[in-house]
């Protein structure tokens, strides 16, 4: 029965005994944390040929006599580049390859712009009197903590079940002052979303007031699949061939969930005069990036079919989780109409929305029984959410009994947190 | 005896004879390179551990329950940052751990001032209307190239035997434009000098107009001896805390050429208040760096004396070829008057100077006989040697044969520039 729908009798007597019940959590003492959107030590077993097979001499020869240990082909080895080419679509040429970090060619991309300007730009960012970002939300705090300190004001835009809300997006993009939008087009951090062909077709196409108009595309999660079947998403930069603005977008990904965080490949692709001014940039601001991980990677993965692989027993192990989580979400919050989450086919995240006004009481109220979430407010924007109903959750780093534990400390506050609203009114 | 001393015929003479050797060497098709600062691949071999040591899943536990594999440790391995600590006699705290590339972490430094400020800066670089670097030179043309992309003009100053003309940069320091200066303080490129500790303690005590005046301290080569006593460079941290003047000071090295320049571990330090700007910047712009092969270093490298003992080995390498260089310059170019070079006791490179006028005739006859030099004027700010006198050579990357044949190239070519220069006065 939902809440609405009982007595305050009934609902006081609900809240005493979620009451007693958090009291018990509060009392074992747990420590958990439902907050880290970090794979698993069993998922990070998965690579370990990167920690234990060798290299040998040989495998560093590389074309026009180099030598992956040495100096140069800044870059990216071309088999790397061609694995990222097999792996998104994209034509080898306007793949770089960088560090283990996808957020850094990130955040150098951005830099790129405020110091000298996009391919587009009449000026560098940083020169611009006023400039402004688009933050499709609930979306990625670190993505949002860029652009932040770089000095752009943010500004949410909503998300739909299939991406971002386009007319508000192509509203906005109508004033100059609007550099860009933050995109996870692939299984959304947190929400769990992939943009639907019309989303993507719309991106490439757009009018936009600004001609630098840059679109951070962050694919991060593309072949991170729960189930045997993936979401498709349309190839962006295919569309924006076809609309001409492949300047427009600036696409990352990186193995950091394919094989390890810490020691991952991360890529970056442009459009073909973007890439350039990359090159150049990058070219006075490295010697270039590890190429013998580079190789350590070709040689676990060298292609496509064994991503795949690798993904199924990442999934194998991820599935389980997901479905602990979705169970004791729907045994202890379905039918009441306080709460409503997503149910991801791939990524890392589920997007927990309780009433309104009652986010914020959640997290104290699972903290003081032991259970670490993700700040309220970090989805969204400068922290600040403005309906405080938004939760993500992340069940991939615990265990599956830490888990279970933490969903069900989880479900016991989001009650006591609405039935508190709900008394108090 | 010298070329001054030498009567017109004689001169004549002479430049017959070497015209005729180096047409010998034209004819021979040889492709010869003395431009790469690079080591070479027996160099590279003593660094195979690092690409066929495995690394245990144990070794991999970190303190606080962290996973090397996983996300997390920012600022690098506590253990990775006792290393250099050990190694530069800086506090570890002042230590932050990049990725492979230290002119990165020099790039990431200066752009950090050029958006946000240096930690004394009264606004950002970005926003000063003028902005100016010293440039002791010759140097190192990937620094002067950082400070030519972002907007700096470059200011050359003269170097000593001792260090960089300490009178010329205390004058230009009384200019509030000018935001710092590049340093190698030790086996410097390209002229080999370490500065003196007098030099040292000017740099940490003298005044600066700008309250910001930056240090940019690349100790690229810090244990780089080719002789088993290796020359003395004062602690300039230890001076600055004397002084008052440690957020004046960006320290930076890396293993690039103590294990593999492709697959190296950086460092930087900075004065507490920098250290703490740094951490921030960079904890905004990357998830961190890849800590396994920071343990892959510390592995193969577990302290100072097994860095001593590798160096040794390097040395080993290198001090034949720095022979086979000076023995071919002194047989060939020595009591000429027409050529002065460098006798560096470690490092990458010796700085040969021809009579004025000379180098990029020099280089184009090196070039006519297949030997590539290092483009004249590329060690001096904008590519500009005014004196068109000096030459970068770097022995290292050749083999035995290779050099001495590049060698015996040089000294023909340099002789040729200056005897033509003499017969058209």
């Amino acid at each position: 029965m939902q809440y609405s729908e009982m007595t305050r009798e009934a609902l006081a007597a609900e809240y005493e005994r979620l009451r007693a019940a958090h009291q018990r959590f509060v009392l074992s003492g747990n420590r958990l944390d439902l907050s880290r959107g970090k794979p698993a030590a069993d998922q990070l077993d998965l690579s370990d040929a990167l920690l234990t097979e060798p290299i040998d001499r040989a495998d560093c020869h590389l074309a026009g006599g180099l030598d992956a240990r040495n100096y140069g082909v800044p870059l990216g080895l071309p088999e790397m580049r061609a694995f990222w080419s097999s792996l998104t679509g994209i034509p080898a040429e306007q793949i770089y390859i960088g560090g283990n970090s996808s957020l850094a060619l990130m955040y150098q991309t951005l830099v790129r712009g405020m110091l000298f300007g996009m391919a587009d730009s009449p000026r560098p960012w940083c020169q611009e009197p006023k400039r402004k970002f688009l933050c499709p939300a609930p979306g990625y705090d670190r993505h949002f903590a860029i652009t932040e300190a770089l000095g752009f004001e943010l500004i949410p835009v909503g998300m739909r079940s299939d991406g971002p809300d386009m007319d508000e997006v192509e509203r906005l993009a109508a004033d100059p002052a609007v550099k860009g939008i933050w995109c996870v087009p692939k299984y959304s951090n947190p929400t769990g979303v992939t943009f639907s062909d019309d989303v993507v077709y719309r991106f490439a196409s757009m009018k936009t007031a600004a001609p630098d108009f840059t679109v951070m595309w962050d694919n991060a999660y593309l072949v991170h699949d729960l189930a045997d079947e993936g979401e498709h998403l349309a190839d962006v930069f295919a569309y924006a061939r076809e609309c001409g603005t492949e300047e427009r977008f600036c696409y990352f990904s990186s193995t950091s969930k394919i094989t390890l965080p810490g020691a991952g490949i991360a890529m970056a692709a442009f459009g073909p005069k973007s890439f350039a001014l990359h090159a150049k940039t990058m070219g006075i601001s490295t010697i270039g990036f590890d190429k013998l991980n580079q190789l350590r990677h070709l040689k676990m993965l060298p292609d496509a079919e064994a991503v795949r692989r690798q993904m199924r027993r990442h999934a194998a192990l991820l599935r389980e989780k997901f479905e602990i989580l979705e169970n004791v979400l729907s045994r202890d919050l379905g039918g009441l109409g306080c709460a409503t989450w997503t149910h991801p086919k791939g990524g890392y995240f589920v997007s927990l929305d309780v009433t309104d006004g009652c986010a914020k009481r959640t997290y104290e109220l699972a903290r003081e029984a032991g259970v670490t979430l993700t700040q309220v407010g970090a989805t969204f924007p400068c922290g600040l959410d403005p309906r405080d109903r938004n939760l993500r959750l992340a069940p991939t780093y615990p265990s599956k009994g830490e888990l279970l534990l933490a969903a069900e400390v989880l479900t016991v506050s989001v009650r006591l947190a609405v039935l508190e609203k709900l008394l108090q009114s």
